[in-house]
């Protein structure tokens, strides 16, 4: 082995899954010096997770990663089929998937391998700084617990070790030729003591020593991180054993392009989701596999035998498959990590603190959104625009969506695992109305919208006494929840645009002025002294911005008028509403109008989201979408207070 | 120099400009061996021409191709500036640029290159057999007229000559170091001939020898092919010179971001095109060199006397920049070819066979629109699917359209360079009404969207004898047009699809069966009988399908029945309509219902097609989008005798 190289880095992630690419995209955005390892020599090319909410869509887009709502499945409606008084499956019910309404987006499926393919090309398009180093794994974690508190310190030390591609290749198990996930499964141990084959030759493999700002475990449901920090995982197994099947399908069932929720009679349950390419995803109750209980025999789950037991809950209909993609088989496991992060140093995402059963479609989008919400932070926090405080919420707010996370899939799991009741009577049986509501009642969740961030340095939802909350002034925006999207017009051009695009994740705070109807003498000279407020050189604008720095670096202003657009003209506005610059003169992307669009109708922001055009609000905006608080068109006193309890002035 | 090769090729391209490369992109979908030279080392970074119509739009659609319109600045509005009565000029109009309804895209812009590249990546993902050789200029033309209609000949050879990429580079003129498009300019000659430089080393350049069936000539204004075939430009030109600055603009001028039209009442008029990245494109009328006559100074031509011509246009407003991208200038000539193919062997298209203005943003659509109509009918010929008479059709349709063309571009230029009215009473100049209205009547024309190609052996519009052609069948559809787009409905899983997504430039006729409402029983009768005349081995399909080919390889059938689709299983339908595979099961991808969705509304196809719901109708759809004829559900004879005019059975 050759002497130990080492070197500094700001953050270190352990783990190339979503959770980690999303938080090497973040962290590239922000250009902050970021190294992410995997131990698997190459990123996945089939199976594991498929589903993608709502909010997992808004957030992609807001990166500009538009790939996967092109190129994925979108899944539209549900049906329910379950068994007739003579036994035979029927269909008994039809929903929407995603109800109407609930974002411009709509739950889609595609392979994880695809978003990991779209999450690399974006790294590399970004500037090509950050790459992930595979296989590579870490062996000693230290942390100097004397400077934790020191902005300046690199407080922990990684020691890594790289192998070569065949070192880390798992062996798919004898007697089948498609690739299955079993290695991954919960169904067997911990594999990464095996994964890495012993080479004889000691030379192919090289350690180093990293010093890291923060490191971030991103490792998964066998995390190495969490095992260093000693975390533990609280919850429960259940002893259903699901099959999952990547099939392209041959088959006379009607629904098998839509997800169809099956329950037999008495041959247990089956869920159809239709995917990308032909491709469709069958998770089957293994009943004959479960009954022995205990240990599982891993050499009986083979497609065919998972097959087998789908043919049976879909009888009459029949069901083969010529082509098989990938398939894998799994126990119901429902775990929370009782911690998420050791002293703000060191945090964990993903499946490294929450597992639960795949059929909800939630893993990878929890997973990403944990490491949305904390790359923005710990970019900040590097950047020294933030204090170390922020880093406190990432755990406040993420521990509470895994928690909900596992109550949500508990009572769905419970429902589609459970037996269909007979008829009414049947009160251990679980009746289609049941399952229906839990369904519908899941389905903000599920879309990934119900997640509301509580009170914290980050989001004040009420008049504290510093910053004079008004949620009244913007009743249908609830703060702490993300800010939805609404169709507003360009005042200089016309064009129309989801007010969303306009917050993309570039780590900026935002000032979205609603000013009221500024065609309307005395409301448009409330809206001009903002302007000139948010100009002064001890604004809050000034205050956080250096001089140098591009007046819309770190807070932006966007203005959203409800005005008739062809009563305003932009060059009459202040200009801190559309700033000027000597080399491209004005921007003309900074005001917008509620009204009608030439081809695409009316947004009617200021409806959706109630506010008043007389009124007006200022809605102060994080850098992850999420509405901080709001406040009143004149109170920029509540702006200062507001971004003075964790901005550092520059 | 070397020994001279020589080699056969189906289709041979001279020049990969717009028309070029659809050209090449068509036959290289249709996997036709095609060859295509340039005699310009690069494709273009900045400037020439950057409009794109709806109709162009959804050209690229059709061939998978969305980056235009996701890159380009869609231009939504045109403001109209004329003079007031103290001569300052004010807004006096403000209209949408595309009308609502007239297509699923609006007008864009963005520069040429930017298309090109994308063609060019188009070619490299569609199997890379197709690539630009360039510098490669043709220097003999010979035609052996003897095999002219022998269908496996090779009647057309062509001696090539390669140069290196700095013998082929232009210079900009002394004095600029600003791209510009001055050597491309009619103010100037041809400048091929000067174009390459004299090597001292002659065996730096190869020449080679070709031998094709095809040879499309599609290499500009100056086109070598069209004057080896002796071919006249019939038409004239004024003494009108324009100037063209791409730049991003410093100004206070409102309207920077729309298309504004601006006539100053004795500086000549300017229009405003707003552009990607902040850049916009201004076309200037410069007075002062045009006032002179004559030739014209092409060192007087610089972006500073260009801008200081605008800035009289545009006072009282301010104008400069610090940047300029590129900048040209013109005359406006109008001159169309007097023929467009000799003996259907050799093609001219594009800027070879018709000139204009630029400024109604026309000339590289209808440019790659003369190819696009062209592709589909040689990959046709050359594969011994259709029979040579269909290429007569390329010159009777595209002739007509390139002097419509010129018809609309007189009007429009003449309006333009005109001078404003300075009352009702001023007959020799131009009234505001006026110009309004014939920029309102050309919007269907420069939308793209009026192109009607004449009755001829792909195109019936009335019963003919043979083919029972029943035009009120589907009173909206108008034959020979383009067929319109709005959203169907997926049967299998509800997705809502924009019709054309369904007709993608891939070769094929369709025939689009509009059955009506077959929960209907009656109406469904009729169905199933057309499902099992398709299914036939003496039906219409299995006439042009080879029984090794894919079932819809040559004729794609497609259903948009108006049923409630819930009401409606797509396993019950006859199979001709949704054809079985052994390995990939049934097709999911051919049923549509014309129906309310989920979250996009309803298509209201049967209504906006003029289809009534009882009689429905079968939509004979060419390879290229085009309406070849309507005709009755059960009229399976006429199917017959349509393709027989032209097909070669299988």
């Amino acid at each position: 082995m050759d002497a130990t190289s080492e070197s500094e880095v700001d953050v270190l992630i352990v783990g190339a899954g979503p959770a980690g690419l999303m938080l090497a995209t973040w962290l590239s955005k922000l250009n902050i010096r970021t190294r992410i390892i995997d131990k698997r020599p190459a990123c996945i090319a089939t199976g594991q997770a498929d589903g993608f909410q709502c909010r997992t869509l808004e957030i992609l887009d807001s990166f500009g990663i538009d790939r996967v709502w092109k190129e994925a499945n979108r899944m539209l409606e549900v049906c329910f089929w379950n068994p007739d008084a003579d036994g035979v499956i029927r269909r008994t019910g039809r929903t929407p998937d995603t109800p109407k309404g609930f974002s411009r987006f709509t739950e889609c499926v595609l392979h994880q391998g695809r978003m990991e393919r779209f999450f690399l090309d974006h790294l590399r398009e970004d500037g090509d700084t950050v790459r992930v180093e595979r296989p590579v794994l870490p062996s000693v974690l230290t942390i100097d617990e004397s400077a934790l508190d020191d902005p300046s310190a690199y407080p922990i030390t990684v020691r890594l070790r790289h192998f070569t591609d065949e070192q880390a290749t798992p062996d798919n198990p004898p007697g089948s030729d498609i690739p299955n996930g079993l290695f991954r499964s919960n169904l067997t141990a911990d594999d990464t003591d095996s994964l890495i084959k012993t080479s004889s030759d000691a030379s192919t493999n090289r350690d180093e020593i990293v010093r890291a700002r923060y490191l971030v475990g991103c490792d998964g449901a066998h995390s190495w991180v969490r095992k260093q920090l000693g975390f533990k995982m609280e919850g429960e197994h259940t002893e259903i054993i699901w099959g999952v099947l990547d099939v392209i399908p041959v088959t006379d069932f009607p629904d098998i392009r839509v997800r169809s929720l099956i329950h037999s009679a008495s041959a247990g349950s089956l869920m159809v989701i239709p995917r990308e390419n032909r491709v469709v995803r069958l998770y089957i109750q293994l009943k004959e596999v479960s009954e022995g209980g205990g240990a599982v025999d891993r050499s009986k789950v083979t497609p065919g035998q998972i097959l087998a037991a789908a043919q049976k809950i879909i009888a009459p209909y029949t069901l083969t498959y010529e082509r098989c993609d990938w398939f894998t088989a799994y126990q119901i496991a429902q775990r929370v990590s009782d911690r998420f992060d050791l002293s703000e140093r060191v945090f964990l995402a993903g499946d490294a603190v929450h597992t639960h059963s795949p059929k909800a479609g939630q893993g990878q989008n929890v997973s990403l959104q944990d490491s949305y919400n904390l790359g923005w932070k710990i970019g900040l926090v590097v950047r020294g625009q933030a204090t170390r405080d922020i880093l406190k919420t990432y755990a406040s707010e993420r521990q509470q969506i895994a928690r909900d996370l596992i109550a949500f899939d508990q009572k769905f799991s419970k429902l589609f695992s459970g037996r269909p009741a007979k008829d009414v009577s049947d009160e251990t049986g679980i009746s289609l109305e049941e399952f229906r509501s839990v369904f519908h009642q899941g389905a903000v969740f599920a879309a990934g919208l119900s997640v509301d961030y509580g009170p914290n340095v980050l989001v004040v939802k009420e008049d504290d006494g510093d910053v004079h909350c008004v949620p009244s002034l913007a009743s249908k925006i609830p703060i702490g929840m993300r800010l939805a999207s609404h169709k507003v017009i360009n005042q200089s051009d016309a064009l129309p645009v989801e007010l969303q695009r306009l917050l993309p994740s570039d780590g900026r705070f935002r000032l979205v002025v609603f000013p009221g109807d500024i065609s309307n003498l005395d409301i448009r000279t409330r809206y001009d002294k903002l302007g000139e407020y948010l100009s002064n050189p001890t604004g809050v604008i000034s205050a956080y911005t250096s001089r140098t720095a591009a007046r819309d670096s770190v807070i932006e202003v966007l203005t959203v008028h409800s005005a008739s657009r062809t009563e305003i003209e932009l060059q009459e506005l202040p200009e801190a509403f559309h700033p000027f610059d000597k080399a491209r003169g004005w921007d003309y992307r900074k005001v917008y109008a509620d009204d009608e669009s030439y081809h695409e109708g009316h947004g009617r922001v200021y409806e959706n989201f109630g506010i008043d055009g007389e009124e007006g609000c200022i809605v102060v905006v994080r850098p992850d979408g999420y509405v901080a608080t709001i406040v009143r068109m004149d109170d920029t006193r509540s702006l200062e207070a507001y971004f003075a309890r964790f901005m550092i002035k520059a």
